[in-house]
């Protein structure tokens, strides 16, 4: 590489390889379509009709700036969690808040703790920013609530991060868990926690919006039970002290005019919500009996994927995972270690994991040849 | 604000104060909608009928992540420019672009030079990453490449940012005046060259793409002669050493679907380009036009823009704006001293345009009392 112009000290020391290969990427490579795309915990069940029709007949306003402040979708957020509209800022996706928030919040070299083998996008900002990242084991396919209290504290952490229900496995934490991990965290340390599959969880997962606490963001996106991944809109919410400094960093007119038209729609129109939520969990059950008839087992989820133990090691799974997409089923697994031996499947359309069902054998018949 | 958890030192330290207000803020508070919106340097004429089919066709398709290559509209903008897809990244908009390119090369307490008065969304970057602004005045109302040159170098800027055509101000360099300005700047130095409305400028304006220089990357749009503010999507070219470190600090997936599918049907349809590239025009002339009946002097511009001289200082041409907003005609202006007694008014529609003629004897008799 030239070194002329000269990076700053940081973006020349950060590596390379990112880890995003889209489906797409695959799609090219392979010469043609995914006959089923299961792997990206995207909703098949796709967006409400009605959110399709709100983007169709805005489609002409396009040549508008969006509102830079989201203010009928702020609004719209803060009166259904009984909030205060500064005390939400809208972005773009839970991807667009995590950069913001690590650049505010993680200071250049100090730590911050997170799972090992949680979401890759989190820590792609963590490095990015020049923080140092700390990771703690998962604990039986699930966040380790105590460990990472512990590694929080114990590294004096600028942020602590925390994924309820957890992607890549699925799980979930009970919200009196969660209530109690939050207890322990020094005031002083930022905790995230990521409810970007909170739609699709027990209520019982979920901690209660009130009170607001000091050194508290959560955040929730439009991508999952809503249906509009491709959108890139997800909103934080937290005290006023933590959100209104986000107008200091954050790109003002980033969060499209269309993804503001969807998203206020979207929420709209909560009964399509909970019918989406019917079908992911009998889409939930639809996979884990897929894995069973295959002699596998399936782990409890509280998202729009299941996480399906191949019973082997990490290069048997990955096998697994590199035929079914030879067969044109778009899945994806973890890679951490502890964690590599699970496939990761999406809830699709039954077309989908009808096809799964029909590959899945022959999948697991090719990988232990 | 509360010191638990702490900001960063740099977080801290910005001022909270921005200067973005939208055109939707001020008709909140007006509890009216504009009558005619042409302050926001939009493109009335809306974007090509074949997007506003594809945006709509494609609505069904928004559960699905983007493509966080963006590989299509890349290769179909590398293939027009004569460049390999590696040399073009697509983002946000140029917005989202700057704040990637200060992010990667202003080391945080250096010098980046800029116009003073020039584009705020630059300098909002500049100051959020730490570097330190350095501003050249106007001459002329036009930038003054010599002295940007100049400071520059004496400054050892890690960037300088020029925007032809410009904006505030509408005016435009010669591509020969340009390419001397290039070969004057360090080396080390990189050169941001925002062309945001190449489209609508004089072919005589725009240096030749080829050869790509080392240490220059040029910026355009789809939210202005395209007619896609709303959608948020702009790209950069340059060599590819300067271009692959991108995908260090972006967000892969964060130019969203519909955006993918809005610009690359409008880079599809370069006849409606060039039917909005001759409507500009008019409406320039038009602007002028009504400038000049009211005894005003228009800037030529080689933008979707004109700025008028109000022909007195900032506090007048402020008292002008602000009666047209109460006329409910929607028009922003310059705030830099030098160049704060011009209002800048966009081309707009016919009937925008017919509201402005009404309006403005009545704004300048109001502001002469």
């Amino acid at each position: 590489m030239s070194s002329f112009p000269p990076f700053t000290r940081l973006a020349a020391s950060l590596p390379d390889h990112v880890p995003f290969v889209g489906p797409e990427a695959i799609e090219r490579e392979r010469g043609t379509s995914f006959a089923a795309r299961i792997g990206a915990n995207e909703s098949g069940f796709g967006p409400s009709p009605r959110v399709i029709e709100a983007m169709q007949a805005s489609a002409g306003d396009m040549w508008k700036y969006c509102d830079p402040e989201n203010y009928d979708l702020r609004s719209a957020i803060a009166d259904q969690l009984g909030l205060d509209v500064e005390m939400v800022v809208v972005g773009e996706g839970v991807d667009g808040l995590l950069n913001l928030a690590v650049r505010m919040f993680a200071e250049p070299g100090e730590a911050v703790v997170t799972s090992l083998g949680a979401y890759p996008t989190f820590n792609f900002h963590v490095t990015g920013f020049g923080a140092k990242l700390v990771t703690v084991p998962y604990r039986d396919y699930r966040e380790d609530l105590v460990a990472l209290a512990e590694a929080a504290n114990a590294n004096n952490a600028r942020i602590v991060y925390l994924a309820n229900p957890d992607n890549p496995m699925g799980t979930w934490c009970e919200a009196d868990a969660v209530e109690k991990f939050l207890a322990e965290i020094n005031p002083h340390t930022l905790v995230i926690l990521d409810e970007a599959y909170c739609e699709l969880a027990p209520a019982s997962a979920i901690p209660a919006i009130a009170p607001l606490r000091p050194n508290i963001i959560r955040m929730r996106s439009f991508s999952k039970a809503y249906g509009l991944a491709g959108i890139r809109c997800g909103y934080a919410f937290g005290p006023a002290e933590l959100i209104r400094p986000f107008e200091r960093v954050r790109t003002h007119y980033g969060v499209n005019r269309m993804a503001q038209v969807a998203a206020l729609a979207a929420f709209a129109d909560q009964a399509y919500l909970s019918e989406v939520v019917g079908l992911v969990a009998a889409g939930r059950e639809r996979i884990t009996q897929i894995a069973e008839e295959n002699g596998l087992k399936a782990l409890p989820s509280a998202t729009n994927f299941v996480a399906v133990d191949c019973g082997a090691d990490g290069v048997f799974a990955q096998k697994v995972l590199d035929n079914l997409i030879a067969q044109g089923i778009f899945v994806r697994k973890p890679v951490a270690r502890g964690l590599d031996k699970f496939i990761r499947v999406s809830v699709g359309l039954d077309h989908e994991l009808d096809l799964l069902a029909e590959a899945l054998p022959k999948a697991l018949a090719t990988a232990r040849i």
